[in-house]
């Protein structure tokens, strides 16, 4: 892990640019105020937009966690910003694109070569960067993962130990395998849905949420389409790290 | 409005006992600190088992209130507590009980037996209330309902104008004539739902959201069972009141 830029920003919050191998990704830690004893830290998941385009809305939240004493970390998606094309994935989300315009429901198939590669080839780099971004004096833990894409959010809670609660986005397509996986999650969950979500399937967030193994599961359904989350739901999100990872 | 016993609770939280007619309530204002201004008000509902029944839970919602600044009041519904039985009521729920015994669905006719007279009988009485409490100097306004049957705050949130936002508990049976009313509701909403809740509708629950017609409107699903709504929940739910009735 290589820091490759630093700034201050409001608070005293520190943020770095890294890389790890080829991978980009930021790292925010709260202000020396309160950065007394190594902090826990939450991954921010985004979707495969590239972290330019989602940085806004990334720093918001990675204020708001140093606000409440947590380091928060993202890396980018194979793909997707500055790392090399992957044309299977551009592919798939031209697949997409095409079925959507045409008004045509959207095919397990297209669903599946959309999100599970993607699942494959990010969940070890997020492990890779829990490694590197936990052997640093300043981040101890416990861990937490939020928003995204679901289903990594998912892989993560099964196969990633360190990960003690997660806050899903319940915002993007579920392929038919990841219902079977969510029911081998036993970690708290805190799940958004946006009920009017245009581009997402109600049924299929509410039939996940039902599937997950966890024992203390909450989801909160809040109007105002994909992006319009309102404010109150991101201080709900904060209550249930600061709930769990404290 | 008499008031026929009064007692000081933990910071100073004045619990009053009074009558309305012939129906028993009880306020409760917070203690003098906080006390400067008129309080805006919280009505608290709970399910047709009795005020001494529900006393605890009531109190301690009304605790959290005052300890937000709010006064809450809450009423006998009619045919419960110390009120005179009401024959068609308990023949109603017997009919419910014996349905539910059996293992068989539970019919829109006993539905509509065991809520719509409920409401149609309730609303007034509560409107009644309303008028009696914002008379008093200690009481300003705005005005919140919270929990209870939740056609019940259905149809106050549509007839009563003084009701600014609801906190809604979807944990009882509803009426089909309901999903229309709840149409017309307009005004912020937060609704609660126990997602394994045993004696409850859980894809009525979603319909009675999904119907709503509030631009702002809220559920969050938690797991515990029907009298499990978790201690966080609570907080949520104070959140939503903080922001609406301040």
């Amino acid at each position: 892990m290589h820091f490759t830029s630093e700034q201050r920003l409001d608070n005293g919050v520190l943020e770095r640019e890294f890389t790890l191998g080829e991978i980009p990704g930021i790292l925010w830690t709260p202000g020396s105020a309160s950065a007394t004893a190594p902090a826990p830290l939450i991954l921010l998941g985004h979707p495969p937009l590239g972290l330019h385009r989602m940085y806004p809305r990334l720093v918001a939240r990675a204020l708001h966690a140093a606000a409440d004493g947590f380091a928060a970390a993202t890396i980018e998606l194979p793909g997707s910003g500055d790392r090399p094309r992957w044309p299977a994935a551009d592919q798939a989300r031209a697949d997409l694109r095409r079925a959507m315009e045409a008004g045509e429901p959207v095919s397990d198939e297209i669903i599946d070569a959309l999100i599970l590669p993607l699942v494959e080839k990010s969940v070890p780099e997020w492990q890779a960067a829990l490694d590197a971004l936990l052997s640093l004096p300043e981040i101890g833990g416990p861990v937490g993962y939020s928003g995204g894409v679901i289903s990594i959010g998912v892989r993560l809670a099964v196969v990633e130990p360190r990960i003690v609660a997660a806050g899903l986005f319940a915002g993007s397509f579920v392929p038919r395998a990841m219902f079977e996986e969510a029911r081998q999650v036993t970690i708290p969950l805190h799940v958004l849905l946006q009920w009017d979500d245009e581009g997402n399937d109600r049924q299929a967030a509410l039939d996940l949420f039902d599937a997950f193994g966890s024992k203390e599961k909450t989801l909160h359904a809040n109007m105002g389409g994909h992006t319009g989350v309102p404010q109150f739901a991101g201080d709900d999100a904060a209550g249930f790290f600061a709930r769990h990872l404290k």
